[in-house]
């Protein structure tokens, strides 16, 4: 991807409009500075109005349009909502749940992703886009398909339950590797024959965890074939033009990290309920994401509403300033580009009261003033573009262990991971501490800080890079149920948690998860006590100096927080969940023990400050999240992109007000 | 209709009985003042033993018996439950869900209301019956199958897809009016053959609303073509016999309104929950509803309990005196006769825990004791029979706007129809001012107040009417969210309220739907200050007058609720859900503009007033529903018909008392 | 089952590790004291590997192991987990749901009870086994199947519609008389065909409650004959060696005490949530149940944990000592052996994470030396060895009734049986009175007291047997809504509880079960006032005299508990659910009636006092769950037979501390 300017846009739909509107449209969106939009999404059933009958005439007046307005098109494949003719010719491509329901045409996402005859109507509709438009001069990107999982994560039909023999197949080569990895001999489940195994469908207990496990990776690799075949037919035609679909966040059912090194750019659909005083943390451990997932190159925000969705049970609006807050903080995380669902707000169908960024009402509105205000306001960051965000410390993020630690059978199966994600995320957030997250089998050496909760499941590989990262000088907080797994969910024995007991310089004996009313407290060397919840690990030390020890319970007196020194680096432990202030304290114990320096110190609370570099320049986002007028303290100087002003000692912000500064270097 | 006294009876299911026990039932209900019952509801696999073989014998003998006793017969055909030969033979009639599960024979209600061969099954058996009791004496009604759409509101199977198929070709005669109708570019579900609509059945994310809304229709008009197809045959050979089925107070599935037009006498179970402390409003504004739906002709309360129910999770016990109280407030609201559910409670079934006329223990009961005490105080209310229930103030109903409404993917999902008009119709209640419900598209100048609680969807017509209404000098109060879509629910584009936008003289810009914990306020012109809640419209005057504003969040102090006068009347408008002493003040101000005056003034808390008039006489029924003696001030004069006791200045009533005053004309 | 020692022991699958660590276990099993293990419960897939291909060379090896370490077998039928090859040949076998869902291979149980050609293999396996293992040395007991019931509690596929019928013809011989029993004539349900009549599958509304009754009868003969198949085949080879299937406790699906007299020796599996500060009452009711219905012969405890389990949401530990608390527990109550699940915890499969005799961490660990303490500290208890426990109280326990009164439609559906044993239960545990669990139609003569908690459906004879036994002296303690139906599930008419009227001398009008918010009190005749709660009797006297009355509504002064002589014997009746102190206040009056002496007075709360005797000895176990030191007044003098302390006027426990006093007879 490549754009002199920031992207600015979003779908455009209009197949839902008769073709006066397409004009207005057009002069609107130059109005407000609209670049960029993502076009055709759902238009097969018009593309393809019959089978291999293609109507392309409307189309190629929208591009030309579009064009003569100064609009480049992210072209769609529409192959998301596949047309009624298809599943009245194949009824076996919709989708069938673990139940055997199966679930009809009527919305959209209404197909099996292994259905044969999908894939050769889906790739056929991409090579006629590709082949139809390839020198258009509005074609500039690719949106393949749309959110790829959403709604329909999985498929249990019988063509589904062959691909999945198929794939395991591959995977395990013979039955025998498959039963060992299995662990079939528990509940006497050996197959004997490949045709004997099923997809994890509804069965009179918990299913095999290993089955499971494979089945989440099955599903993920087939949501990722879709994509490749499509891009591969796209890029034979277009090989200059970036091929991108779109993401939604922390979405658990696709391994993002294996999609991402898939595309050319990385794009997400980000939707935060603004209702929820902490949405910006949200918002912001998604744009993290985006960011690792393109290996810290630019990404794309590619759908965001003005103001309120449909989909929740209440849909709250965003009040003034938010939208604009929600695009900046995505710039400031390393997008360079802000796009919504939908341009011009539906009149019928599912999502009408989806807010769009020309609403209803019409051009005397809030909403569409705000919409202007940003188009124009963005075009004064274009020396931001391409420019990177640094961070000296990484969560790790593995999906295959999210989906081993997510399945049922455990000591607490309220123990989740995206809470614990969030309960390491959010201090370091309000630290104004930037974070990357990192998969657990690449280089670590580029953090000082490296944070791993609930690692449950970790392969050989990922074992020894994370030892290896403490060894050479890092520095690491694990927090409990780490390491206890392999790829095949087998337990690792020799002491939990195996893989790393020698690192962190101690072995737990037993998991003492807490009932709903249970509590407990640690107290700390330096004489603190804190309320800790959920779990206590019972610990005993083998190298590692105690921190905390929990006051309560059997194990009253045992260790809670640990430090072990390894190699050249430190590895820090925590056996339990320390609530608010005792999370504040460890994270404030392990960035100081490995020196991790905020964006900005002192900054007041509900300020956010963030820093994009280039070679030459540097930037620093602030953005106030409160109600109130904010002075933040600043030990440098600079210029404010969007007003000119000058800051130097302090930057002041009004309610929901941004800067952003471009630092003087001299200082 | 037209029956020398109130009716009074039950449901009699003698097929559960042996015949010695038939005699004494015919002697109880002598005692007890019985004079109709509706009579084999339940009896096809009794009457029709084996296919086309029919034994009618039985109930010849029965007929007879009750005759001979003085009681007419509301004689059912029994297609509400079919004879498991017939499932046997057929077993595409049972019903099926939206997830495919069928629903199998062992309680009742199993059949599909498109199935051939039950439709040809249900209306032999219902041209046996009346050619057979054609010139009976004691047939005086007839009682078409039991509580359509119960249980089952609606089948998913082949057949009613097919069915659904034929209904939408019918309404719109091509797929170009369906697809536009429908918004099908949306989400890019078009159609392009019939045949690939399916039923809204399950399916990966919101199905089209359109759709969804049609299958109400189409569904609603499954059940009434199933009545009429049995009042075809039964008028047939019986012209003169009244027809009726029984109605279920607001029943979502059905649109009574439609479906009322059809009878010939409207009929209704009502089982309020008198363990709730307002349960005689929700059997008040269901009483409204059935009078409303007759044209405030008289209605018969078809069924209730003498006390508890089998049915919900806890059946409370009605206390002494409420089961009259309750048969009394149906006559005050215009009912014509008391009917139950069941004569003789069951020894075995699913309902031998339902309350019966004449319970498990017997005669020395309350239970029994009441319900002579009630047969033998009827006769007394000869005089009020076909007597009518005034009231000027209306509350508009639309089935088809509730069904809209009630859809998902909404601002917020959790307004739902049913609250919002309780919300309105207790105020009124508590002020005894009685209501009528009134559709949008009926004339309305009868009424000096319309109320119109969130009507989401209207036709152009019913649009035009209220506009006409209130021109006129009417008095209109609409709440938010309504006059929003067209009858194939795609907005109304031209500013919210668009069809009612001059009307009410104002712009609603933005839906601010309320989280959960979220909550607001108003101040009057008269300086009080109430809460809401729920949602605020963003309103903003054109040529209203503000009455109350909001106090709290982005919007504050732009107006909540608004008066307009329009042409020779006053639309007043809320744009929030005010919290009861702020509801209590909307009221008062609407009825004092519109001049409405309760039945009485200062009548104390815990009263019912009502008053029905023929050409000559007036009845004031006064319900005491506390547990005190209380005093009502009157300023009329009169007699009562139960105990013949003179009120003038008050009246007075024990706790749980009725007094049904004629009044003096002289005063 | 005629044991030299305390079994001791657990399930051990072997066939989940390799050969180097069954020597391993071996050995240690030796160290714990094990000298009983469950085998190969789960193995049916090793030891058939193809259909008719059998491999037993490793069951040999391992049988000859054990044998060699003095270990005997338990040896199981594989037959809980089908391999999957039957699934393939017979997809057929799967279980299905009542909404038609069907439930596949990749847990366990994934059978349907009815299908033939399970049986046909399942019986060849069993057989196999025999033919294979008859003189093996170590062979003393057969494990058959595994938890039957478990998870797939009933199957509603065409083979099970079948099978209904089968036993239906059986039951019933003429469809008049099923027509009659189920009570068809309400709703119109007759049937004319014996294939018309389908399983309880989903219905549009409440199934015929009979026809569910029939259902549950059906179900539970079906496992039963599942057990009796093989039973029948082991006893042909090995008429010598006990047969066993593992219990589930309170296991609502299969009628235990019929199943029981099946078994040669009763054995349990039994999981207390410890976290729950009342385990031990739950533990010990299930304990008194599997003395019960062994007729008070020893039973065996089949599986416990040593600490966590895996398959609740949150899966505690249990704190050190319990273990062993909860062992002796069921040794007091009448257990010869204590075994566990599993041997050694697995590493891998859906409960690697339920804790093992043997832990994942090794022998370094409290568990470990928890469970060798234990295993060598019971061989002191070889006198105990085939004593009984004493009782002179019994609840009744029907599981028909318990069927039918869980059934819904009922005046409360919120009245289930469980939280009514459990109410009488635990003030009787609290006061160290030990109860047997007594069906109603057995011989009550042995007891002074018997409570009958909700005993809703009653057969003549069991009603003629509870009459007897008040009028031959007895005293009873009748709860509400008993002796309602027969075991048509039909009313018994002539005033509730018709069967037992003349008994309690009293009649009962109405029931009044509450709302949720609802309540009300009660007040004795030594004027104690109590809260009472869920529901009230609406009694009338006639011979009986009140003991208490209501205070509130509308049957405000009406009795609430009442007692009646009748014959030689008192029968107690309570119309309510007494709240704690009052059910303290009542069972003191029964108690004191019937002359019932707890174990010991006086004992401290936390103090758990039971004993057991044989002809010549009798021995008094005394458990501490409390968290404190206790003494308990003692008026008898003993030795301990787990130190050899002797102890007289008191006897002191340490926290969790348990002692086996030897009482002296001299005393």
């Amino acid at each position: 991807m490549n754009f002199p300017h920031m992207i600015y846009g979003g779908d455009y739909n209009p197949d839902q409009w008769t073709e006066d509107i397409w004009q207005e449209d057009a002069r609107l969106m130059q109005e407000a500075g609209v670049n960029l939009v993502s076009l055709g999404i759902f238009s097969w059933a018009k593309l393809e109005p019959q089978p291999g009958v293609f109507d392309f005439a409307w189309l190629d007046q929208l591009m030309d349009l579009l064009h003569a307005h100064g609009i480049s098109v992210n072209l769609a494949t529409p192959t998301a909502s596949p047309p009624a003719w298809m599943v009245r010719l194949h009824p076996e491509m919709l989708p069938v749940t673990a139940e055997g329901v199966t679930l009809w045409h009527g919305s959209r996402r209404h197909y099996c992703p292994h259905n044969p005859d999908y894939h050769q109507y889906a790739t056929r509709i991409a090579a006629k886009l590709a082949e139809r438009y390839k020198e258009h001069p509005a074609l500039v990107m690719w949106h393949v398909d749309n959110e790829y999982g959403c709604h329909v994560g999985e498929c249990f039909c019988d063509n589904s339950a062959a691909a999945f023999r198929g794939w395991l197949k591959q995977r395990y080569t013979s039955l025998d590797k498959l039963n060992f990895a299995w662990g079939t001999a528990f509940w006497g489940q050996q197959y004997g024959e490949w045709e004997e195994i099923p997809p994890p469908r509804s069965s009179p207990s918990f299913p095999n965890p290993t089955q499971q496990l494979d089945w989440a990776r099955f599903t993920s690799d087939s949501w990722l074939a879709c994509f490749d075949e499509q891009k591969a037919v796209l890029k034979a035609v277009t090989p200059q033009i970036p091929v991108t679909t779109n993401f939604m966040g922390f979405h658990k059912g696709i391994d993002y990290v294996k999609f991402a090194s898939h595309e050319d750019v990385v794009s997400n659909d980000n939707y935060p309920d603004t209702s929820d005083s902490e949405w910006m943390i949200q918002a912001g451990m998604t744009c993290d994401l985006m960011r690792s997932l393109g290996n810290r190159r630019p990404w794309i925000l590619m759908e965001q509403s003005t103001t309120h969705v449909n989909w929740r049970q209440r849909n709250a609006t965003k009040l003034p300033g938010v939208m604009r807050l929600g695009s900046y903080q995505a710039i400031a995380r390393g997008a360079d580009g802000i796009m919504f669902f939908q341009w011009r707000q539906s009149k019928a169908g599912a999502e009408k009261f989806h807010s769009g960024m020309y609403p209803h009402i019409g051009a005397d509105s809030r909403v569409w003033r705000e919409v202007k205000e940003l188009g124009n306001e963005l075009p004064k960051l274009a020396p931001v573009l391409s420019s990177q965000v640094q961070s000296d410390t990484a969560i790790l993020m593995d999906w295959e262990s999210w989906w081993a630690l997510d399945l049922d059978s455990k000591p607490s199966n309220d123990l989740r991971l995206m809470p614990q994600l969030m309960a390491y995320y959010a201090p370091l957030f309000k630290r104004n501490i930037t974070v990357d997250f990192a998969h657990p089998e690449t280089d670590l050496s580029r953090y000082k800080l490296v944070i791993a909760p609930n690692l449950y499941l970790v392969t050989d590989s990922a074992a020894a890079n994370i030892n290896h990262y403490v060894e050479n000088g890092g520095t690491l907080l694990m927090s409990f149920f780490s390491g206890i797994v392999d790829e095949n969910e087998h337990i690792r024995l020799g002491g939990y948690p195996a893989p790393f007991r020698e690192m962190v310089g101690l072995v737990v004996e037993e998991f003492a998860p807490y009932s709903e009313t249970q509590s407990n407290s640690i107290c700390t060397v330096d004489d603190k006590q804190f309320k800790c919840g959920f779990w206590s690990d019972v610990i005993h030390l083998e190298n590692a100096k105690a921190l905390a020890a929990f006051e309560g319970d059997y194990y009253a007196g045992s260790p809670a927080i640990t430090c072990n020194q390894f190699g050249k680096g430190n590895a820090f432990y925590v056996g339990t969940i320390p609530e608010s202030d005792g999370m504040e304290w460890l994270i404030e114990q392990v960035c100081k023990s490995a020196s991790i320096q905020p964006v900005s110190m002192n900054a007041p609370a509900g300020v956010e400050l963030l820093q994009r570099t280039n070679g030459k320049s540097s930037w620093l986002f602030a953005l106030n999240y409160s109600a109130e007028k904010v002075t933040i303290p600043f030990d440098g100087r600079g210029r404010d992109l969007l007003t000119g002003a000058n800051f130097n000692e302090s930057i002041y912000l009004d309610p929901t007000g941004v800067a952003i500064i471009q630092l003087d270097d001299s200082n």
